[in-house]
């Protein structure tokens, strides 16, 4: 089973999702990619350089980072998806270097890095995608795609093995390669053929608070849903998953998540033929939602260092705003994550982060549990059994519920322990 | 020479002020202070309740944590002032016991904690405020108070040894004492008598992102000031001192910082006649930002873990919230803390910082230095010799400083590095 399938979540969001056991961003129909070791890490056996080519050329949608500081891989991306009208053959991802903060000459050699994709691939420049992670201020050695696209090529398949090596090439910190792909089938929906599948892949590990944006990821689908639509998808699937994530409070320069729709699904309409879609809108969403929810949470749980996904839920907030500041607020308190960390239900460190978040509440109506232990009630100290405590804390993810009492909005936002081996790598990155 | 002074910052803004070698919560005329071991920590050679007593009833100004879940201590010294009119005789801090998230028993007891201290000073409750800080959602044991106010009392000095056992007492996690006091002499002020001097003590170290107020600080000053000057030269010093501190982005519930006035300076005006000052008002809000902010890099520098002191300095703000979102996102962003940590020049995470602080400006026109070093220019890299950056981060202080190139306006927020130190004292503070 892949890495991330561990975090997928089920339940009734989930209806009519099939998980596949190894899926990723080849399980749709229409799709091919490689992961190959092109020359931008040191170490031969790291694969750095990843592709996923479509069979034709397919609709596409992506949303980016909002940082100023946003990188030219992000502006060439933009303006390529603007100058095609969302059509894309390819995307093509490297690693090791962010090209970021790299100026006029980070903008050539982002274009470059599409030209020679697209003369590979046999496209036109603007139907190619590129994104590039790593380190900030560095330029891209163009001589690595000269050389690595062709190989990446060679090296596409359309097997889980080939998701799996794509991948692998977008790894930075990442330990963990995160794939994942459910197939939707059902009726009701008025979806021809009534059956698609949604695939991707992600790396996160440092660097993350994704604002409209995530991380690097790629997401692939063969339903035939046009760009309009399928950029309302990617919104509304963002906005509650790699929009949901923190591991540092620090959002990335290059965050770049793009979702390329084939249309090839069995018995489904042809590329192009997308207006009848609009009725399976709410399958499409759901399934897409559930890959990216599924791909976020193994990035919060593989975040740098980390050793315990945390999962934030607060609910009886007054507005959408309150819930998502009070929650992100305790998820980026290093009180809060140094002490799930040291096994420790100190309650005391959430309220102080609610405290200040900016979310409307009175304390005296707070209700927090940690997993499953009701801790505060009232916003008073509640005696609860330490040792049970400790015994919650050795599962995988660590749940805190929150309950401001203040009105009926929610959200759930995902995060990571804070622990020596986040210092250690982030002490210690560049040299 | 006390540990704070090394953050004394001199130069243009200091003039007329002469540094006191040990100075402290005394140095000023008309005030004494005792710390004694009162039995809230186990450890009976660590002292825990401090006192500072005017002798004679004094003008008071004091500024508190805006966080939802302040305290009961906070909340009865509000009262207090607002009921005395701002007369104080006496404060009392407790350390390890925070009294917060406690309910209506810990408004019971903080009241309680007041009226057995206006007992042994021999004033009325309201001219007491209260302060406590350690761990959230315990009750305060009212016991110590009933033998350590006396034992306090009994060890009530004026002179600098007690000015010290009052700043240890009131230490949880901070690894050093932390005590200033500057006196200004000089013409054209207008002062009556043109000499005073202002002193005081805070903690800091851990759950440090000052909103309004501070950590624990108790200040005192001779100088005659009347209490509505006193709260706006007050509001002044913090704005541009303890608000300008950031240890690890987290708002504690507890937050308070409080100025007597005894009036007492020699040759100055008795108590109440304040009326003449307000032409002093430049030279003693001077010298109160001063001692605030030599108070406030000394929290920095023994934020918990530090093993450096982090100036974050940024200019060409186009407006001061945006020069505050800007330094403030960088001295806050993990990725820079650790990077810190590791003595790496790592600019890029810094450029990343400002990106998503909010603040607005065109990336093109950053420049960003670090400990003097230019290392971006024009929003691009800039070749730098590594070894010689490298040399320079073995100082004790580390400056960021960064032109946003879009405006006038400017701010200095102070850091520390982000350590092992920090995971394992907040992976393991309860147990």
């Amino acid at each position: 089973m892949g890495y991330a399938n561990q975090w997928f979540q089920g339940g009734e969001e989930a209806a009519g999702l099939t998980l596949l056991e190894e899926g990723g961003v080849t399980s749709a129909a229409g799709f091919r990619a490689g992961g190959v070791h092109a020359g931008f890490r040191a170490n031969p056996e790291k694969l750095d350089l990843a592709l996923v080519v479509a069979d034709e050329p397919c609709a596409a949608a992506a949303v980016f980072t909002q940082n100023v500081f946003c990188s030219p891989p992000v502006m060439v991306s933009r303006q390529h998806l603007a100058e095609s009208g969302g059509v894309v053959r390819a995307v093509v991802v490297n690693s090791k270097v962010a090209n970021a903060a790299t100026g006029d000459e980070g903008m050539r050699r982002a274009q470059e890095m599409a030209a020679i994709t697209a003369e590979c691939v046999g496209c036109t420049e603007d139907e190619v995608l590129v994104a590039s992670t790593g380190v900030i201020g560095v330029q891209l050695p163009l001589e690595n795609f000269v050389t690595g696209v062709p190989a990446a090529m060679a090296d596409l398949g359309s097997d889980d093995a080939a998701a799996l090596r794509a991948a692998r090439a977008i790894m930075t910190t990442d330990t963990q390669p995160k794939s994942c792909a459910v197939t939707f089938s059902g009726d009701g929906f008025g979806f021809p053929g009534e059956k698609f599948t949604v695939g991707g892949m992600a790396k996160g590990s440092g660097m993350i608070m994704p604002n409209m944006a995530t991380m690097i990821a790629v997401l692939t689908t063969d339903a035939p849903v046009a760009t309009p639509d399928l950029q309302a998808a990617l919104r509304a699937a963002v906005a509650v998953s790699f929009n949901k994530v923190t591991v540092d409070s620090d959002t990335s320069t290059n965050d770049t998540c793009i979702l390329l729709s084939s249309g090839a699904a069995p018995g489904g309409a042809q590329t192009g033929d997308f207006a009848e879609f609009t009725p399976g809108h709410a399958a499409f969403t759901a399934a897409l939602s559930a890959v990216c929810s599924t791909l976020a949470r193994a990035m919060a749980a593989d975040g740098e260092g980390a050793t315990r996904l945390v999962t934030v839920r607060v609910e009886g907030a007054a507005t959408p705003e309150d819930a998502d500041a009070a929650a992100r607020t305790v998820a980026n308190s290093p009180l809060v994550k140094t002490a799930i960390f040291g096994n420790d239900a100190n309650w005391g460190r959430i309220a102080a982060a609610l405290g200040r978040s900016g979310a409307r509440f009175a304390k005296e109506g707070v209700n927090i549990s940690i997993m499953g232990i009701p801790v505060c009630a009232g916003g008073m100290a509640l005696d609860f059994d330490e040792d049970e405590a400790l015994r919650r804390f050795e599962q995988p993810e660590i749940a805190i519920d929150i309950d401001l009492g203040s009105g009926e909005c929610a959200t759930t936002v995902w995060t990571c322990d804070l622990t020596h081996d986040y210092v250690t790598i982030n002490g210690d990155y560049r040299t």
